[in-house]
């Protein structure tokens, strides 16, 4: 575990990433100790930082923590940055380029099976995702939604949907959501709420390669029970394909198969493919 | 500084509280080490925690840790609680009683005299406050909004005015907001945004004794600017005057004279009045 590059494994108490959840995180699968998108972690990252007017991290500085970090294996690095300590209040001073950098290595937890190859059972979250365009997309501190959303279930379940105030499906808590409907793939705009998945946007970026034609838009929650498929995704699991939301069934379409597919043989083979 | 009772400045780095706001804070006022308005903190702290799913503070151990902190001196204590370091993950096992309690020490900084003898200007936050009834009235560590919100200004204002997205006057950055129309004072009510200020609890809760008569509804942006007499609070620096607020002006009213010579005189002596 590093901090601003020292051994270390706390942080300061006064550290504004404590005390307002002022920063910004990535959560990174790394193959024998290599990223994978690693550029589009830092992509959004940048943007992040730029929304945020966080001084941006060097790339070169982050991929060489995250490598002595992950020391060549298959595991999923988590990098924190923050605004650092500065004087109490909410304000802070623009010319202070002060930051607090975390890089620090997780397990790979062991995901079922079942998950790739039979498909999984979607909760319909009751918490709402407010409405905030200033931080919509980013993968800020301020998590306690994802957190309140994710308590609404214990098991039988291997993820949640969340809408927004007005009901319009967003995405998981921990992932994003795609659905084919009329041999098009569609993904929630995320102009106003949500996370903006790193995979998520790999695959609306590459859909030519896997035959997929994708667009974002408005997403009823109508819309997503009558889809023809749906699946979730995000960068540590790749893609899980669903099979049950709100007692509608659904099945693998050939080209959740074929994302899959692409997904193993082009990005990670950490990536199960089915 | 003070951490789960050790002598220490600084928490692990998976402590949820950095990783995802996961938790509370309260900011006290302490006089000659004694703490101001300690009951309702505590009650506010105890509503969160309660909403949030964290295991509550003993009063007395808060209590105990504060005055070592506060050594008999004029200054600020800040407490945090978060759920502590868990697996990784958004889901949290409600049966783990786990949690981390920060006791720390503010300087008291000085705030310009003139703010309570001529009172203050305010500006409006561009920045407009999300709807999310599960965390309003919580003072959780979840405060990119109002970072944001500060941002907007450098000098020039003593405070700024948040509204939701719908237009409705919710709070300042760091105080409530109360004005005064027809003879009443209203405040905006919280229900779907902004922190339940301990200052305005407690105003709301003793008006009789200053002879105001209080309450709480839906507040638009007109009724603000059309009001006779405006005033911001909250439990460090007490009641700020407003004298401009979007080219309006406004006069220091004597029921807010009352109010700050009344705590002043029954709450604390630190609260400056005129």
């Amino acid at each position: 575990m590093l901090v601003n590059g020292k051994k270390v494994s706390h942080i300061s108490v006064e550290d504004r990433g404590l005390l307002y959840g002022d920063g910004l995180f990535e959560t990174i699968l790394c193959q024998r100790g290599r990223p994978v998108l690693f550029d589009e972690h830092m992509r959004r990252l940048q943007m992040g930082c730029k929304k945020l007017d966080i001084c941006m991290l060097e790339k070169d500085l982050v991929l060489a923590e995250l490598s002595e970090c992950a020391q060549q294996s298959d595991c999923i690095i988590k990098i924190i940055i923050t605004r650092g300590v500065r004087a109490r209040g909410y304000q802070y001073d623009p010319n202070d380029q002060t930051s607090t950098r975390v890089v620090y290595r997780n397990e790979l937890t062991d995901i079922p099976l079942h998950n790739y190859t039979s498909g999984i059972r979607l909760q319909l979250c009751r918490h709402r995702l407010p409405s905030n365009s200033a931080l919509a997309g980013l993968k800020h501190l301020n998590r306690l939604d994802q957190v309140i959303a994710r308590s609404e279930w214990t098991q039988g379940f291997a993820e949640g949907i969340t809408l927004d105030q007005e009901g319009h499906v967003i995405e998981g808590t921990m992932s994003n959501v795609f659905f084919e409907a009329e041999g098009k793939w569609i993904t929630p705009q995320l102009d106003r709420a949500g996370v903006e998945g790193v995979m998520r946007n790999f695959i609306l970026q590459n859909a030519d390669k896997f035959s997929m034609q994708c667009e974002q838009s408005a997403v009823t929650l109508q819309q997503l029970l009558a889809a023809d498929a749906i699946f979730v995704c995000n960068s540590v699991i790749g893609v899980w394909p669903v099979i049950e939301f709100q007692s509608s069934k659904f099945s693998v379409s050939e080209s959740t198969r074929r994302l899959m597919q692409y997904l193993h043989a082009n990005v990670s083979s950490l990536y199960t493919s089915v």
